[in-house]
């Protein structure tokens, strides 16, 4: 049989099996690849399976793995790493229809939700309830709380507030061969097996499929309060990122971008940035109204203290939203400069921020490749970026180069490759530079419990 | 060989390993048990073990899994699930003679400690530096971090702080068969390969031997002031719970006491607590002095609104300290009644949780116990306890029967069948009754993928 027809049966096989309307055909080409198309990475895939249900994916999964179908699950395809990309073949798993709040208790800051629904979407409606939920990963209108807790999400408000998997109670998840189970629920603990949940989280598709997930919620901070401080350069900055950690304040955000970044993100910038404008930090005060704005005044004397080339702390909710409708943008607008680009989220020690952000700059200029980051400083988790033309090969390949330097970058100063967007393809094969080999071979050995047969997302997360 | 020259073979030879002292000959009687005393759990061991370092661990490890002898990993032995407890012979692992500290950056709100730190000393040495780890199992002079990390220990504060595990970073493990890897480090995120060091964190010893841990801390807040109230019984008590969580204030902790609990602890009581007392509630307001004053004074607003007997809400720092300890001494206070105990450690849904409450005292009944329950009330979490003579083997007995049905009655609810301690030996089995099929076969094909023989604390998490 030629690749097409396999691919023409194995369409007709699932559609006679979920019924009309769950495959799609032909399989439409936006499912071959996800965010990291600005780098250049497209796949391959046999069909498109959108299910409208647990019990569907439940059956989808047993077909293929009874068949010997490699399963690519997907949520919104924001992913930096890769992980939704089909490599050779196979059924991607769209869980965008699975989109409905299973239940919701505001009263007892609780909710459980499929894996399709947007994380903004969750978010207002937490909102709308006097709650808040927290993780506030890029892309929130696109992507989908299953992708956001496959990749252990992070985003802005992780700072104080942790990442997807801090909020994650329960999970309905389909394991391979094809069952469909859950790992704690609507508990806020639970000390009896091991935590299989957690193992979950963060695992990118290949140890079962997310369907659905308990989430706990808390009640919304009164207010919320950003000040942004811009700096002449790195040095002068990074001091000031750990003057704040310093002083015992405690806001919700503590944010950066290099001199580069906020180039690049120039269109809209609701701020003044005199030259030189080499580094950037924005920080949030949240809370009752009154301790919110306690802390915004005590942030602000210690932004203040670093003498800035400008100050923004705005207070009205329609600035507050611009500053953070702003920051959002900054990674595509960092895509359009020169229309692709390479990032790598590498974390370290937090004390040795300065050091990852300098020696960023010094590797993109070794390939001379144009180079900029910005992240989450406060947790010492960098978006390290070579924007690279898709018209330049030579640049494409000179910024894959130039990433194996920061992974080891990482490494050297005791850091990770991911902070936030795992392994997917685009780190396969690197995480054994960081870790030992008994960990290595441990990490296949727990793989291999959930999915023997290697068919749940096959090349992605490989150590 | 004769039982006992097996025992003295093997502790000759471990201590010809490791160098004098390392093993204590003859073993001392009290590493036959832990807390579960209290319940009548002793074991039999061959030998004890106290390694000075990580690499004594290692090379302890990798002896005893080369000749196929169990390894119970133990610290403080305040466990109440008797994870601790040499079931049938082999090595007890002491951890308590590593407690140094690895490093510390109070700067960057960060530690690394080894295993058998006490939890209070943890406690002490980040608030002399101005930071806050907040989880608080009881016993916390007496257990340590390596035995709260690998039981995922809770406590009051978890309500808003979350367990042990949201605070650790990093495990420098020695794994099965004798390897010591490190999981994450001194980083704050970390989405690289599979989450292994969430999935030790709570696995009782089973997966490998915990030496040390990078944690992360937090500003300590400023002001930390608990409020009391004293409702007539359960249904009013467990409405105001309800009220609070409803209202979006947030407090630290949600504490409550049954009747029977309260009476049990009365001794040092720093309260009033007129009849018929049926149903305790400690809250405790944090954060800035003027925010932690604020929340306060609405959460009082709260608990008045519930008409209680009486209400305590101390603010001198001596008074504060008075509630806290009367609050851990309620435990032993509860054994004390009657010279023993049987109690587990459920979790409901917190909308439940009246319903367990009830029930416990229900299930109680038929069985002719004595019974009580306390706990942490905002997590859903009951410590549901059968007080027992010590000398009335017949009561125990009942005690074991009324302990499966509070097992049923958490499956039932919705809930688990351990909150904090674990599933140790006590609830051996039990697990496959909250857990699908599939689940549980899951839970040992992972366990199996670190400890192929099975050496590690046998008999222990058993599903």
């Amino acid at each position: 049989m030629t690749e097409l027809n396999a691919g023409r049966a194995l369409r007709a096989a699932i559609g006679g099996l979920l019924g009309p309307g769950r495959v799609l055909d032909p399989p439409a080409a936006s499912y071959t690849h996800d965010a990291t198309l600005a780098r250049g990475l497209r796949g391959r895939l046999d069909a498109v399976v959108l299910p409208q249900s647990a019990d569907e994916v439940t059956r989808a999964v047993a077909w293929c793995y009874e068949h010997d179908v490699p399963i690519i699950p997907r949520g919104g395809g924001t992913g930096l790493a890769g992980g939704a990309v089909p490599l050779d073949g196979g059924v991607v798993l769209g869980l965008e229809r699975l989109r409905a709040v299973r239940s919701f208790d505001p009263l007892v800051w609780r909710i459980a939700v499929e894996a399709g629904m947007p994380t903004a979407d969750l978010r207002r409606r937490a909102r709308e309830n006097g709650l808040y939920y927290p993780p506030d990963p890029g892309a929130a209108e696109s992507s989908q709380i299953g992708g956001n807790i496959a990749t252990n999400a992070g985003g802005p408000h992780a700072f104080k507030y942790g990442v997807t998997g801090a909020w994650v109670t329960g999970l309905e998840v389909v394991l391979p061969p094809g069952e469909l189970v859950t790992f704690g629920g609507a508990i806020r603990k639970d000390a009896a097996g091991y935590d299989l949940k957690r193992l979950v989280i963060g695992s990118e598709g290949t140890l079962g499929v997310i369907t659905a997930a308990w989430l706990r919620l808390i009640p919304a901070p009164e207010a919320e309060f950003p000040v942004v401080a811009v700096y002449p350069d790195v040095a002068t900055g990074a001091a000031v990122v750990a003057e704040i950690l310093g002083s015992g304040l405690q806001p919700a955000t503590l944010e950066y971008l290099d001199g580069g970044a906020l180039a690049a993100a120039a269109a809209g910038r609701p701020f003044a940035a005199p030259p030189p404008a080499g580094f950037t930090v924005i920080v949030e005060a949240d809370g009752s109204a009154d301790e919110a704005t306690r802390l915004r005044q005590e942030l602000v004397g210690v932004l203040i203290g670093g003498r800035p080339l400008a100050l923004h702390a705005p207070t009205e909710a329609a600035a507050v939203a611009d500053l953070w409708r702003w920051r959002e943008r900054v990674s595509p607008a960092v895509t359009a400069r020169r229309g692709g680009k390479l990032g790598e989220d590498i974390v370290v020690p937090v004390d040795r921020l300065a050091e990852a952000i300098t020696e960023t700059l010094e590797i993109g200029a070794r390939h001379e490749l144009e180079t900029c980051s910005w992240g989450h400083a406060g947790d010492g988790n960098l978006h390290s970026t070579f924007m690279i033309s898709p018209d330049r090969p030579d640049e494409l390949a000179r910024a894959e180069h130039a990433a194996l330097e920061l992974f080891a970058l990482a490494t050297r100063l005791g850091g990770s490759i991911s902070g936030e967007h795992g392994i997917g393809v685009v780190k396969a094969g690197h995480l054994r530079n960081t870790w030992s080999e008994p960990a290595t071979l441990l990490h296949e050995r727990v793989r291999a419990a959930f999915d023997p047969k290697r068919l749940m997302n096959p090349g992605k997360k490989r150590p």
